[in-house]
């Protein structure tokens, strides 16, 4: 196994996401095509498709045809894209730059970022609904998990209410924890979930796969924190240096950044123990966060 | 059947749901408290809960029980909630006050007003996924159809973007209405087919309750655009005069108050018209489209 195993993994996941998206995102020529080209701009800005691939990897694991994860893979996409919307407008972490590109409330306008955003939500859900390859139980349970995912007080919006809160605060580290478990914890943690959901795997793999993913979105955030304290604007495409300027409270903030690599290493190691029962068929999934523990390096 | 059966039917409706919502929407003590007491401000903020009256109203004709429907009915005004509180915003409407309280976004702050409204549009999904007391293909059907009338091409941000789209421009008859049948018509006739379809009515029933319904949340439009354009703010509990402040085509500024008042009329016939196979049954319904008229007289 090795890594351009993985990266060409990724690539194929990432493809094959963006086909669902592009099928089920409303056209571009139809009305109201600025509301349509907004929620395109955002979808197709770049993104790595981080949470589909992990989706795929898991479905692989656990001997599921892509064709029972691919919808639900998209959704999350949608969701997390309607996520980054919002996060990124005026009143909230007000940023202009986004994967390299204007984010959707400066290419468009505020009312337009508001509304693409929101339609991304409800079509999230839509996708999943209208999913006929998925017994129609499953489709409720992957419902209910995004929506609680997505909402509060278990969910990502949860998380960024409480991240917003904690701007010019000096927070311990269990709260950071707690705002990074939701914020971008809960996707990703059902993203892993979701397939397993669909494969119909065993409770024991169900809470295996669960933990991974539960670790995997703290790694996450940790090297988020990490590229954020020490990359450029120009290697992020985002604009470098916002948490310390917000005075957020981050795993660097917090633990400077020799500890928050260190923490970076131990969660990694964390994530891989818990995939200890699926032997080598787990390769690709530990693979992927040495990878995410290696964005830093 | 007097007016005051329906107003009787509508306060045991309205109890009803709040009942319901209380029951599903996150506590003010737990966190993040600010997140969660915007949530409620903003769903108890004194709303007549009419899309739930009406749900309830064709869950009787159809016979079909409270059980059926009452978390449904909360998911459509968690999803109503969801849209004013946006609305409301400042890079939208910029409306400070709502039924004559402060709006979502002044009472607390635009961050956790756009929040507000996300975490209240997952809730809605999560109430429909969770309602155990309906078949599983149900509960699709109902996701799917709640998040279509939700979002876009054919749902109510997209009427909000073309409703936007149209200050200051001179937009015809058509296009007014395709803006409201999007905008207030596409939630309106969701509430009237829920009811039918958690009933399991025939085809031809379903057609005739969402033809009344689609009436009816056109009637709603023009009555409120007479409202506006016709009652103080006191009266109101909004802003009134906003439309034309805001130089929005209305049905008074485009056919003037005397002729939307002839057009409401013609609504309420047609939209009585289209019950006439239900007979005696229907009394209730047909009270409540001339109660929506007679918001103006």
């Amino acid at each position: 196994m090795t890594m351009s195993e993985l990266s060409e993994f990724s690539k194929n996941a990432a493809k094959k996401v963006d086909a669902v998206l592009d099928s089920l995102l409303p056209k571009e020529q139809d009305e109201p095509a600025r509301l349509h080209s907004a929620m395109r701009w955002s979808t197709f800005a770049g993104g790595k498709r981080f949470r589909p691939t992990l989706a795929f990897l898991v479905a692989q694991l656990c001997a599921a045809p892509d064709e029972r994860i691919e919808r639900t893979a998209a959704a999350i996409e949608m969701v997390h894209t309607f996520s980054l919307i919002h996060d990124d407008l005026p009143a909230m972490d007000d940023d202009e730059l986004r994967r390299g590109k204007p984010t959707c409330h400066i290419k468009f306008d505020e009312a337009t970022a508001i509304l693409a955003g929101d339609a991304l939500l409800a079509l999230a859900f839509k996708a999943i609904a209208d999913d006929e390859g998925l017994e129609c139980d499953i489709r409720i349970k992957l419902i209910a998990e995004l929506a609680e995912a997505t909402g509060t007080p278990r969910g990502m919006v949860a998380g960024q209410q409480l991240d917003i809160l904690s701007e010019n605060k000096k927070i311990d580290a269990v709260e950071l924890e707690h705002i990074h478990l939701h914020k971008t914890g809960a996707l990703i943690k059902f993203a892993a979930r979701s397939a397993a959901l669909a494969a119909g795997v065993s409770e024991p793999d169900l809470l295996a796969i669960t933990e991974f993913a539960t670790k995997l979105g703290l790694l996450f955030q940790i090297t988020d924190d990490l590229l954020d304290a020490t990359q450029s604007t120009d290697v992020l495409g985002k604009t470098a240096g916002k948490d310390e300027e917000s005075q957020k409270s981050t795993y660097v903030s917090l633990y400077g950044i020799e500890q928050a690599r260190m923490l970076a290493g131990e969660t990694m190691d964390a994530a891989i123990a818990s995939l200890s029962h699926f032997g080598d068929c787990a390769e690709l999934l530990r693979q992927l966060a040495r990878s995410t523990l290696a964005r830093t390096a």
